[in-house]
């Protein structure tokens, strides 16, 4: 059989219609002919750390094991902020170093992370407005290619991390959360898990987003009624809120940061 | 030469900007490493099967012999609607049984239509809301493994199949169809091809969309005047409406479903 | 090692929601199963070759040398403009021949222009709509495979250019220039670069875009104050403009053309 090639994905702000993106991968497959590189999204709101790091969150370990991650969402490019590289048991990820991967740092056993500091690593000259594809791609295509890490930069201790929004159970009753993220169809997701509320608990409760109230938790969309806002545990794992074929975020006026509250008979 | 990788295709509905598609990505990689996977399109209208129907349909042939079809535009995600496999002699297809094949059960030579109903090749759990994932991209994976059909599901006979909609000749002199899709150009593509309208006797046609007339029958953009409604045969071979460099849509108003009208001399 | 795979990109105005770039990427594959094909960008805006030369300009060299890049934005379809071949001493070039390899024509040494006029390359029937298909990616393929140029075509030596706009310089302290290019991030790109004004010089010139001047000429993003309209020299060697974490293209109505000048003290 042919030797498997090192995967890559890649998360970015920079949308699809400008150089960004092809010139990124043009510098990994200059670097390291065999990558397969994998879009994961490049449509992240512009520098929306919070809305990468969920969508990676939701993803990442459906690849297959020591995939590497990169993610590109960079407010805060040409400043001090470190570029660098997480290490752990079943994935790499590489990215700046503001918080992007907390997520990973929650739910992933870390082995080390390394902040390049190398810069012949890097595609020389560096720009200042341009890491993807003079750090990040650059960096990206030597660890697939597996340089050691101890030649590219050094350990950290102390990467950035954004508080990673937890739910508070405020009874055996009663747990409040809120919105996370809005999708394409308009689906509410919210950081409500079945570690919070369990799934059978959860049939008969009233989920509250905003000043809406959802009319059913329900297993499935196919079960719901026209124009019924419903609730139910989505596919990756959070409690989600939905209304057959319409935008439930239209409809409850839902976005990130909205209160959520699930009341429990 | 390297051996041949499996070629897959992807069409849904996901858009670009969520975890969905890339989490298909990765579960179809971590199962057959070898798959190629091509995007068709992700940006099928939500819930239009029609759509997706139609841009299958129009590009599907052009793909290698054996290129495997996996289509998601799932509207009954979590019903009892069956996830089948359509075997033909030149192409395989994968998607829900929600009549997204019709155009394929017209134009190819079905040799076999499974339903997959072994969990065993369905990635755990089964979540409710994503089979595109769990079930149909772990399906074909293992397909494009060259897993024995018959071990992954069983034969069915009853595909669903949606009207798909056909030109009617109403006198030697005259047919009716309808559009069938609108690009992004706002070009007007109709049901009607040179099956009932010779490409000859369609040069000196009058053909009309809703109110609109179109002042000519080209065979090429670049033989239009500035602000001309005119018609042509299309590349997916359909007779098509189009102004050049400007929406024929948006100054006919036309959309999917309204009536279209050649009359011959 | 694995024989590298002949590396294709692609350049158009089709959109990804249409059957358009999937066929032409069933052709390549069909024609050369050893392709590897990346997506440059296919939301060039509609017909517009500048925007698609410029795009190409500002990463078609991060690539593997003799990648070859592909490009249709094509509004002469089916018209006599040539389907063309550009041969250089680094890259090859496919696209129509109606000016958007003007930068290529600047900027790389040209050994050779081919017309492609041997239908026994092209995917049969051709369309008069849809050479994206039917001529460019079929050609591409062939050439991908290493087929003699000279079988597919002949030389020609009168390549259709456009105007590639230089900033003049009106004085020693004086230069002006024009926009040429809007991303999404709604920086504005200018056609004034280092040749015209030294980094150096540059620190502490007045920038102005159309009626709106610069506060301050900065090294990076991050040094920017809120609201701050700065500029900086960006990651394709162009002076541009920016606004933190806001559109300035927004706040300057600047757009394609609109005049930039530099006055430096």
């Amino acid at each position: 059989m042919a030797e498997r090639r090192p995967l890559i994905t890649l998360t970015t702000d920079f949308g699809e219609a400008d150089y960004y993106v092809p010139a990124m991968k043009g510098v990994l497959y200059t670097i390291n002919p065999a990558a397969e590189i994998i879009d994961l999204t490049h449509q992240v709101p512009p520098h929306d750390i919070y809305a990468a790091a969920f969508t990676l969150l939701c993803c990442y370990s459906d690849f297959p094991k020591m995939t590497l991650h990169v993610v590109v969402v960079d407010p805060g490019v040409g400043s001090k902020r470190r570029p660098i590289l997480v290490m752990t048991d079943n994935y790499n990820f590489i990215g700046p170093d503001n918080g992007v991967f907390s997520y990973v740092y929650q739910r992933e056993r870390v082995n080390r992370i390394v902040h390049f500091n190398q810069e012949h690593y890097f595609r020389a000259p560096v720009s200042n407005t341009f890491h993807g594809r003079d750090i990040f791609a650059a960096c990206a295509a030597y660890v697939s290619k597996l340089v050691d890490w101890s030649k590219m930069g050094e350990e950290i201790s102390d990467p950035v991390r954004f508080n990673t929004p937890k739910p508070s159970v405020v009874s055996d009753r009663q747990v409040r959360g809120h919105v996370i993220h809005v999708d394409r169809f308009g689906n509410v997701i919210t950081n409500i898990t079945t570690a919070e509320v369990s799934a059978e608990r959860l049939q008969r409760a009233r989920v509250r987003v905003g000043t809406h109230e959802a009319a059913r938790v329900l297993t499935h969309y196919a079960e719901a009624n026209p124009n019924e806002l419903f609730a139910y545990i989505g596919s990756a794992g959070f409690l989600e809120l939905a209304v057959s074929r319409q935008s439930a975020a239209r409809m409850t006026e839902a976005r990130r940061g909205i209160e959520v509250e699930v009341v429990m008979p």
